[in-house]
Order: structure tokens, then sequence, then C-alpha cells
């Protein structure tokens, strides 16, 4: 049990959540004069950028998730922790969880982000939101339930509830998401459901901008809408949901939509865990952090990636919610910490920006590096080989690798299977195990 | 709409479940003159000869299932229903589902065997069965829990009931379970587990009866044992379990295991759906069929597969609960249904038995084909060829064959992954959804 030898002469870094920054920091750990103990509620990590493709039948859920124990396979001072953080308490150094008490020197939260209903009761609990594997299998579950239960609907205003699709929030997930419908709608439902008048199936996009991808190029806005249209997604954009009951969407322009299926991508915030002081806590609920990824006014506790906001001059309103920023901030810190330990100063924080890229569909893709952008072919296969080389462990590369060659040529979806029949009381159960 | 507007002319035959008979039956009866309704309660077949694998971390879930609608695309005569049969009212020729009734022609009962624990709510409650994949998920969550828990459990007796496992049961699915979990701890847990003493992890297998694999061959039976506990398996042979209650096992000869895992693989009746007579009920809750398929007393309710007793001069007691049998069952009665349609006599149902074979871990299968046994390497190939080819759709193939030689390889499983944690409470609900 290295980890607990190593504990009594080596300062302990626990690390809360297991995503991209988080990895990445104790895995620049490996080797050093600390002892890392990390906490998950899960025992897997999720890579979030693939969940859509959970969502809508493209993958198994198990080839997007890897489990936490085996990245660190060897490493002698990592020790994992399937926990739920309930609570930090600073001035014991100490923070609570499920399973007991655990005691730092230096603390690190990498907790990222959780969906934002921007308060409304109502959206939570009707809308169908998409940041946890859990999640995704539920919302595969609900697309699949509803079509089956449209086919015996008769009465035409039910019937329609089940048909239209609403995806709220026109960022990545949300256009990734629409793309991912019609597809499924275009090449796979069409067969399956003879019986069904696919025309009656509606897939709207809901942005509150008046573009979708704000983040991107002017280029990629424009080429990403035209890709939508083409697969029929309806985009309305300066557009909000008012208000949402479970059958039917009330828009800002007054205008309704019936639909059981309003699927929330419309907004995230920090997952801040208990006992930080609201003066910490910045927009977006995520914790204010220095240059060197320190928590305002503590000198032990750390946060990096979603949950963290670093405001600096080329970032004032603090860095994007994405994968390489956390991923940047975590290889960083693993230096800091040492060098914190070793008294010496901590180099501050720039953010390389590797560019952005979303994909639409089959050869539909925008990509975005630099002064460079392109669009179509080309960009869905970058899109697709830096995905795949993200992905944890060979095998998932492997398996996900076979699956999209598999659906290229076949127009097909493997997965596309209710494995556990969605319900809303099981989904208040798993946003307690997201 | 083919099968509506086909309704009219043609007569409609029901089939109540798309496992390996009813989807044999419904495939022969493709382009014939009749209206096929399959029902069932997933919207999936499930291929159950594999759960083991998704049990224990070997494959995904979705690997092993396949789209019903999938299986039927392009076949005309075809409707599929996602739906939970209730009762079925021979006197007007209806079923009572939870989505309404249907009317049929000639009823096929396809339904296939649950676990069976004889009659003991205790068992019922407290033991983990296998038989449909929200199961077999609920059973790998489990595992991994009680490990994620024996580390954090100080009480000795607490952490031994954690880490031993007990597998009720010498059959077939027994065997593989018990192999299966014995190399999840030799070449997986060790390296995932470092501060667990593996050793303090035990594997039982429970066998009421003197030997394991009691249908197979006395060369079988003796190599699949001395495989088992090459690989560390505690086997106990004419032992039963008398009492569980959740923490401790409590054993025919007086003995007793702490253990919280308790896998049961015991027993399976037939899943009889309601308005079937008490006197059409035979052993093992099967329904009394002649040499037709005929149910005892009706001209056009049939039951084929595990759910159907059919005693003949070769098999006085039945047929036995395995694949083939449904398969061949479901293919002659697609042939007797049309000549019975067409007042011609139907033809008597004859077992070809093609043998049958288990696997106990890499390099160690057992395999019986007539007087032809063999067992080890060559038998374990057979297995994996067989199991491939009969797994349905050319991407289930595809991505278990990845799947196995990555794993053949690298001594990995992929798949361990608390995807949905268990408990009491939900297992309840899957009970509800299987």
């Amino acid at each position: 049990m290295a980890s607990q030898s190593s504990s009594v002469i080596f300062p302990r870094v626990i690390i809360i959540g297991g995503g991209f920054g988080g990895i990445q920091l104790a895995k620049n750990l490996k080797n050093k004069e600390v002892q890392v103990l990390m906490l998950d509620r899960h025992n897997y990590h999720t890579f979030q950028p693939l969940l859509y493709q959970v969502a809508t039948g493209g993958l198994e859920a198990d080839s997007i998730a890897f489990p936490l124990r085996k990245i660190f396979k060897g490493q002698n001072n990592f020790t994992f922790r399937n926990a739920c953080v309930l609570s930090v308490i600073p001035e014991r150094k100490a923070i609570e969880t499920n399973i007991g008490e655990f005691y730092y020197d230096y603390l690190v939260i990498a907790t990222g982000s959780d969906s934002n209903f921007f308060g409304s009761k109502e959206l939570e609990h009707y809308t169908m939101p998409m940041k946890t594997i859990p999640e995704a299998l539920n919302l595969r579950s609900m697309i699949l339930q509803n079509l089956e239960e449209s086919l015996i609907e008769t009465d035409p205003v039910k019937k329609a509830a089940l048909l239209n699709f609403v995806v709220t929030g026109g960022g990545p997930t949300g256009v990734e998401l629409a793309g991912s419908l019609a597809e499924l709608k275009r090449h796979v439902l069409r067969q399956d459901y003879p019986e069904l008048n696919m025309d009656a199936m509606n897939i709207y996009l809901i942005e509150g901008s008046p573009v979708v991808l704000g983040p991107m190029s002017p280029q990629s806005q424009r080429s990403s809408r035209e890709f939508l249209e083409e697969m029929g997604v309806k985009i309305m954009t300066d557009m909000r949901v008012s208000h949402y009951d479970g059958n039917k969407i009330v828009l800002s322009d007054g205008n309704e939509i019936v639909t059981k299926n309003v699927l929330w991508s419309a907004g995230v915030k920090g997952e801040v865990p208990g006992g930080i002081p609201l003066d910490k806590i910045a927009r977006g609920n995520r914790i204010k952090i220095d240059e060197y990824n320190l928590v305002i006014g503590y000198t032990d506790i750390f946060a990096i990636g979603d949950v963290a906001s670093m405001s600096t001059t080329d970032y004032p309103n603090g860095h994007p919610g994405v994968a390489p920023v956390a991923i940047q901030q975590g290889q960083l810190l693993a230096k800091n910490l040492i060098r914190i330990i070793n008294k010496e100063p901590p180099v501050p924080f720039k953010y390389k920006d590797k560019g952005s890229m979303a994909t639409i569909g089959r050869n539909k893709a925008v990509v975005d590096i630099g002064k460079i952008r392109f669009q179509g072919v080309f960009a869905w296969f970058v899109w697709m080989f830096v995905h795949l080389m993200s992905l944890v462990g060979f095998r998932n590369k492997l398996v996900v690798f076979v699956n999209w060659v598999w659906s290229y040529f076949s127009y097909d979806r493997g997965t596309r299977l209710i494995i556990r029949p969605f319900n809303r009381k099981s989904m208040t159960e798993d946003t307690q195990t997201k």
C-alpha cells in the first residue's frame, strides 16, 4: 500500500474529480514526492464530448468511459476512492464525504460543471440534461420510448408532442445533438418505423443569441447553420424558453410547441462543493482563482477546469469551459504544486488555444484553428481523428473506431436499445448518482 | 402500413416474446400470407448465453442485444409493439397488454424462462439473478461497488462478506460465471486494487447435485471441475442454500458463509402469461404442449422454447431449456402454421441435438457433440466461434470479436464501470422492466 506508507512522509494532495483536469494533474504528479488521493462519485472517467452519440444510439456508453483505477495502474503514489464530496472544511484542512472525512495538505477542486437551468425548477424537472452517462442513457431511452408510444397514440396533439424534439442551446453540444437526431431520423428511424410518417417528426434548435456556435468564427457559424437546415433542423435564434410543463413549450416570442422531448443544453454552471464561501463564487457559479489556480483567499485550495474562473487580460470574463483549458491547468498545477512544496515561486497560467471544432453530421463539420477555418468533409475527418485520439485507452479508441466505420458505411446505428426505461422518478435518482 | 392492410385479408399470428424462438418463427413467416405481430417488453433481442460476460465486465451490454425492429426491417407482414402482456383471454381470442388489447387468429407464447427461487421470497430478494441485461448490469455494479466498499470497511467480518462471492447452481451459467469471476480476480482486480489483499477474495460454486454441468458428459463434468479448481474456485457439490439474509448464507450441511454477493443461477421456470389455466402447467412452470407445439386443449394457442414443455419418447420429461430447441421449434411452427391454415396436417417436432458446450476461462472450455467430446484450448475456440456466429448482426459480431481479441492479448476487461449504482430499491424496479 505505497500510498499509505508514503503518506507518513509526503504531503497529501486531494483531487476532487476525475475529469480531464483531475486526470492530467494526477498523471503529472507520478513519481513526485506527494501522496495523491483522487475522489470521484463515479469509478470512471467520462469523455463528455461524445455523450451526444451515446444519447442518439451511435456509441455504447462503455466505450466513452474509462475506469479511473485503470488509468493510474502502477502509479504508486496514487489512491482512488469512489465517493461523493459533501463539504470542504478549510479551517481543519478536511473534506467531508459520504464515506468519511479526509485530510489534505493541498486540495484541488476539479469537479467540472453541471447543467444550468438558471433557477427554473420547472425546466430542471421536465427537460432532459446530458452531462453524464446515466443522463445520456435516459435521453436515449426517452427518445425511443416516445417513438414507440407515438405508434399507439391516436390523439393528434399528443402524437405531435411525442414526435417533436426541441434542443435548447446552440452551442457545440446543442448543434451536435440536433444534427445527430436529424441523421437518426433520416437514416435509421425511417426503416425502423415504417408505420410512422417520419415527416411528422420535427427537430427544433432554440438559441438565445443571434447565431449558433457563438464562440466560433462567422464562417463556421454560417456553415453549421446551413448544414443543420439542409438536414431539416428548424433553427430559431434570438429565442428563449419561457415555460415548459412537460407537454408544451412556450417561447419568448409567445409561440408554442407541443413536445414531450426537450433536450437541455442551454447552459452550464460550476459544480462547487459545499463549504466554499459565497464571496469566492463568480459568474456561472465558478470558483474565483488567481493565475496560479489558487482559490482567492487560500494558500492550500486550488481549482481547475470548468469549476474554476480565472480572469486574465486575454480572458477578462474567465476562460472557456472546454477540455483543453482543464488539461493545461492540470498539467501546470502539477508543476506548480511541486514548486510550492519546494518553496519555489509558481508559474502563472497562460492558455494555449488549440482552436475549436464541432460536427453536425456525416461529412459535415466545422473547424477553427487560429486564422485557419475550414468546413465539410475534411473538417469532419479532422474532428473524428482528434476525438478518437483524445479517448482514453486503446480499447476505447478501437471500439469507437469500429463503430464509426461501421456506421459510416451502413448508415446505421448500433445501439438503439431501451435498456433502462426512463421515467421521471428514475431521473431524480440519477441526479443523486450522476 | 403493410401489416395493417394485410390484416384485412390474412390471419393474424401474435408472437409474445422476441427471444430465439420468437425470432425464428417470425423470420420463417416472411412473405407468407399471415400478419405477424410481435410483442416484447424490451425493444431488443438479448443474447442470453453471453450475459455473464456483461456481468463481469467483459462485454458492453449493447453488443449482446439487438433492436427487434431492425431484425425485421423490410419484412412487410411484420409489426412490433413494445408492450408487457398481462393476460391471455382464449374465449375472446384476445390478449390484454399494458398498451391495450390485441386480437389473434393464432397465438404463440414464446416468453422464455425466468429465475426460479423455488418459492423463497428471501432468496428472491437478497440474491442477484442474471436473466436480463438490466440484471446483468446490476450484478456488474454490485460486484464493483462491494469491492470499493471493502477498501474502507474496517470490521473484518463485514470486509469478508464484501469479498466472498457465492455462485449458486453448477449449470452452464453458474460455471461460466464462477470461471469469469476467477479470471476477473486473477488478471484485473489484482492491478486495480493494489491496496486489497486479493487472497481474501473467495469464489464459491454451490451445486445441489453431485456434479457440475449435470447434462454434459462425465469427461466434461470432470475437466470443467478441474479447470475451476485450478482457477481457485471453491466447489461444493451435494450442497444447497438453506437460508440467506443478505449477509450470511446458511448451507444445507449447516455451514455458513458470510457474503453480500450471492449470484443466483440455481434454476429457471417458465414465464407463463396470465390467463393460462393451471391444468395446462407442467413441472418448472412450463406450458404443456403436444408434438405440434399446440397448447393442450387449444387449437389456436401455441408455445415454443423455454416456456413450453413437450414430452416425447426421447424426452419424457420435456426438452432441455436451450436455444437450439427454441430455434428448431420456431422454424417448424412457422411451417406448421401455414400447413394448418391450408388445412394440411402439421409435422411433429423432432429435436436435433447439436451438442452442448461451456467455457470456464481463457483456453478452457468443454464441448460434447454426440459421441465426440473434447476439452481445453480447441474447445474454447469452438465455443467462441459458435457464439460469435450466433450473435445477431454483423456489428455485434465485430464488436464482440474486437473485445475478445483485445481481452485475450491484454488479459484485460474493458468495461468495469458502475454506470447505474445498484441498490435493492432499483432492483425491484428492474424486475418490473426486465
